[in-house]
């Protein structure tokens, strides 16, 4: 079975596994005081500047609250893209754990800009109102489109100027390096990003994400929120090793930039059919497209995928390290075959039923 | 000094403070379990219904946070208009203490309607999403709007069919029911409410609000929740003393009555001002209105109020037990004179300055 | 009626009740923004030390646990006493707001000692432990014992070279100031206290306490905390009008002078009568003393007051501003009264019935 | 390098791992809706009983407090030995995720008895006092002691007789049950657990954990509160393999005889040292000893291990699946060697350094 559904949906990379089975020796040292955790460390020091602190949890939902948790006070707020994973795909772990209120901007493409931000920043200094004091973006975003450096440093200057905080949900923070052209650290450090989830279980991991302080002075009691927030692991050498071997022989930018490429060839190759029409820009590993109703069942029932929007009957299609060619050029032409096979009134995209947005993660 | 910023910048209505004077004789055991609590509790039976439980706090904030908790666990949400005060003043309170989502529904005039929730509601047994299991209305609203009964039915019958909870903030539900010219039971237990905050503060207490549970078998460990949620008072009488004095001869509904009529006298006073545009149905005891950005400040220095939006320089009136006449006519000659006296190029409403929202309470 | 069971079984002393009343002038702008407030506001500078900061809340709970939260993290906890009320008597506020540890440390009055602080105080920097952040203290004690000047500096020293804050639970505080005989800054800033939860409703308020912010740099943050915390009034005045009148011509030293002479009397008093016999040493409004359990429901019946301890038949009377010196007599010559109609074999105490500790507040 | 710090200082097993290979094969549905997942569900039913439901999170302290909470109010408390894991070493998770109070019990051996909980659990009904409702047991128990089968049934006749729910913290309930020479339904089902933690990191896994529900009609929305979490693995079908090796052939019972023999082979070859003291029955993979505090650095620098008491020297030495004869037989030749080589007065055990306890994990 080969699934568009998600790149979690992709299993371990092999260099990934074999990382794991060559930590499998000897006795270590629990919860992180081992060697193979602390050249782990070294290796995120040089992918990511010397001042970074790599704190490995087990998942994105953990990755995001604790990372946002340990710079903010529970009346303090955070500004997010009404599309961020983090509002819309964490059954309210955010609010649950942090206390916080999210602070959500509609956004066409799940991209924040600083005039976004700026229009709903506001309420400092009164009692009754949230205090805003992150900024959270994610890089590439849920719509699988990506900020340029440029964006994110001017998101990054406003939030400074306004002595708050950047976090970047970085799940597919590798898809947006790749996609750039630029290396780990020139989107995180190099462009002003405080606070960082940095993933690995969608990039070929077992089950691994790093929370990544990267400003110097900030989150200095982490290890301690981490615990409390039941996301210390006791083996941790595991999890080192997963992210040694990504960030081993740029593992990390192979991965990110096959998925990125298949998703490429796959908005190309169903460019031209008629009844689909690919509705975000393809910058990472992710296509949108708006298909015919009718064939969504169809399709689902040899390549998984899930529908975004049932109201529209949007779909999206994800790639990952494991995706072939030969996958994509069968998806495609499933598309292409069970799409023109519909009468023509049928091929206008519509209704799929009910009326509610339905995201998948 | 005469304020129009709020209706609890009113004092204590004289029967409610003889009413504490007369509790304040003798020794009472605390926490509730004294006659005089007992009488508010009866009363209240007698005026929302013979199933009616209610729970005395010291705020708004409290009682609708309290009320919401004790029919929600953490990852239910609650449904609300954007515009309500668990949204939008009470600095995070809501996400802090339930730890639970709040899904804001923009709307016009801070009313929810049957389609509007129904466009939000999803995600139910999706466990990466919140559930949906409360709505949460204001009545009257933060607009000075109301419900009329049917809507809140509507809206009920919506939510039991989807085996959810009817919340109402009702800091102002004496003057919707005043409005509306029904009895408390009619605008609450008679059209499917299933957890109240009533207000007493703003309609003439010295700081007193119930958690009213109206449905039965809903909330049976309130008084837990309460303890913990820091709202048990010890010295209980005085609260029930003010209780009772608003449900005494009816006091609730001449104060209200009159605080709604004050709105309309100033509605009406200023309706042909040039310069000056009534934006909301005055329908509870508040005015919005557009005014001229110069004139502001002007007016602020003589009688209090807020600026509601800056982008648009609408500003918010209150009125309450305790606004004469001649303070209306008062008021209503100073606009007048004030926006007259101005050029009639700056009569026309525009920025006031700053970019942002600025909600009052 | 006349209760021995607790001093917020008393009313609102008259002068508070007037001040109350002589607030109820005109119209005033809400949550703390009027002269009545700034006023209260600076007697507590007069009487706590220029750099004190006060924060009015509702209620005891909101003060302790509010105050505590102003200094701590979620994973720092703070070192009690086992009988301390925040440990025993408000179901579990602390846990659930403050989302921290308290470690309990079993004493015999109450009152805790640097080297019981010291022998708990453990884990600093240890991630798998809860670090140690405030120590609190109750002065006057939940057991009617005081700690001297002294004992609360050599905490306070330790506390303090520790990197921790020294936090006190005053809401008897007045109390213990007068029983010392020296003002509130003596107990309070003068030996050294960081954060204060400070009494009023004990003392003749209707309902009333102050967080009291003594170190300066600390809590900066409190207003939020306070609204975010539900405990934010409205018509702030009137609790400002009660902390004004007790911190006017020592009106809660008065309060405080007479509730301890009061519960001399009444320990004087019985202190011959075989089969009673005082328990802790009476330095403030409270006396604890073991009866024969087949006294106490004959007693409570003309005089409330709460069983301690059911498995010793140990009780507690307070008395308040409001007891008087008839009240004791009569109560003391009931309990002689009825202790002696007793058999001898039925004067010894002993079970009363079930098994467990029974505090009450 | 072998370790007796903790079990978890081992690696994965190597079916453990060989699983986990195995389970790398093509995409999957993430999040437990695949087939690896629920055939290790299956296999939890075959060795728990019909009725047990398995949800797998990541560590010890996740299971403990998502089974707690899942069947907790924050008011509502939970009674636990003072040794208790969720007590002393989860830097407070409970209490930060629960909101709730832990009533600790002191106990010698770590086991909690009818008796000791019948004397605290108190206050039912009372608004101010927690509200008892989980009893927590750890089997076999933080000092490597065990319940019998019949010691932990007339805990569940207690704890259902007072509408309560019994938890056990499991993260070693292989090493009861084996040593027990029963089954795991006997150990839970059978004697009337009713969510269960079961371990599997400490018992050769990489790093998975089950929160088990026992008893039906329980914890029916645990899918919502697991995600809210933070602890719903993407790639779950990984978690699921190591259980499914775990469950297999009995590898749980093999890993567990084998580690609890290795503790034992190490008491008895330090039995007759003079100068150590064996001071727990070791009745799981732990052997807790006092030792001469000299010996302990020496010891340390060629065996890891923890000191369990600073205060009085004792230490704890724990075994696991990976633990070898000869490893066993080198650490006790080397304990009989240091200790053996210290002057007599020196063998007498003592204060180490420093006063306060410093558990380990």
């Amino acid at each position: 079975m080969r699934s568009f559904g998600s790149d979690n949906h992709a299993g371990i990379h092999p260099d990934v596994l074999a990382a794991i089975a060559a930590a499998n020796v000897g006795d270590h040292v629990a919860y992180g005081d081992d060697p193979l955790t602390a050249a782990a460390e070294e290796l995120f020091r040089q992918h990511f500047g010397p001042h970074a602190r790599p704190y490995f949890v087990f998942n994105g939902t953990a990755a995001n609250v604790l990372g946002l948790q340990s710079v903010l006070r529970p009346y303090q707020a955070v500004i997010c893209a009404a599309a961020a994973h983090i509002s819309t795909d964490e059954c309210g772990a955010p609010e649950r754990f942090l206390g916080s209120k999210l602070i959500d901007v509609p956004t066409p493409d799940a991209k924040l800009t600083v005039a976004a931000i700026d229009a709903v920043a506001s309420g400092w200094g009164d009692q009754h109102h949230v205090q805003p004091r992150a900024v959270s973006i994610t890089q590439s975003t849920e719509l699988g489109t990506r900020y340029s450096l440029d964006e994110v440093a001017a998101i990054a200057d406003w939030v400074h100027a306004h002595d708050m905080v950047l976090h970047v949900d970085g799940a597919r923070l590798a898809n947006a390096a790749a996609g750039l052209g630029v290396d780990l650290a020139a989107v995180s450090t190099g462009c002003g990003v405080d606070v960082l989830s940095f993933g690995g279980t969608k990039n070929g991991g077992l089950g691994a994400e790093a929370v990544v302080v990267l400003r110097p002075g900030l989150a200095d009691d982490f290890k301690f929120l981490r615990k409390q927030g039941m996301q210390l692991a006791s083996k941790m050498r595991y999890a080192a090793a997963q992210f040694s071997a990504l960030l081993t022989d740029d593992l990390w930018r192979r991965n990110a930039e096959h998925s990125n490429r298949m998703a490429q060839r796959l908005a190309a190759a169903v460019s031209d059919v008629d009844g689909v029409r690919v509705t975000q820009p393809v910058q990472a590993n992710a296509v949108f497209a708006i298909v015919p109703p009718a064939a969504v069942p169809v399709l689902q029932a040899e390549y998984p995928f899930y529908v975004w929007d049932q109201r529209t009957s949007e779909v999206r299609w994800m790639t990952s390290f494991d995706t072939g060619e030969a996958d994509v050029d069968g998806f495609a032409a499933a598309i292409r075959r069970v799409v023109g096979a519909l009468a023509p009134a049928d091929r206008t995209a519509g209704e799929l039923s009910g009326a509610v947005h339905f995201g998948r993660r």
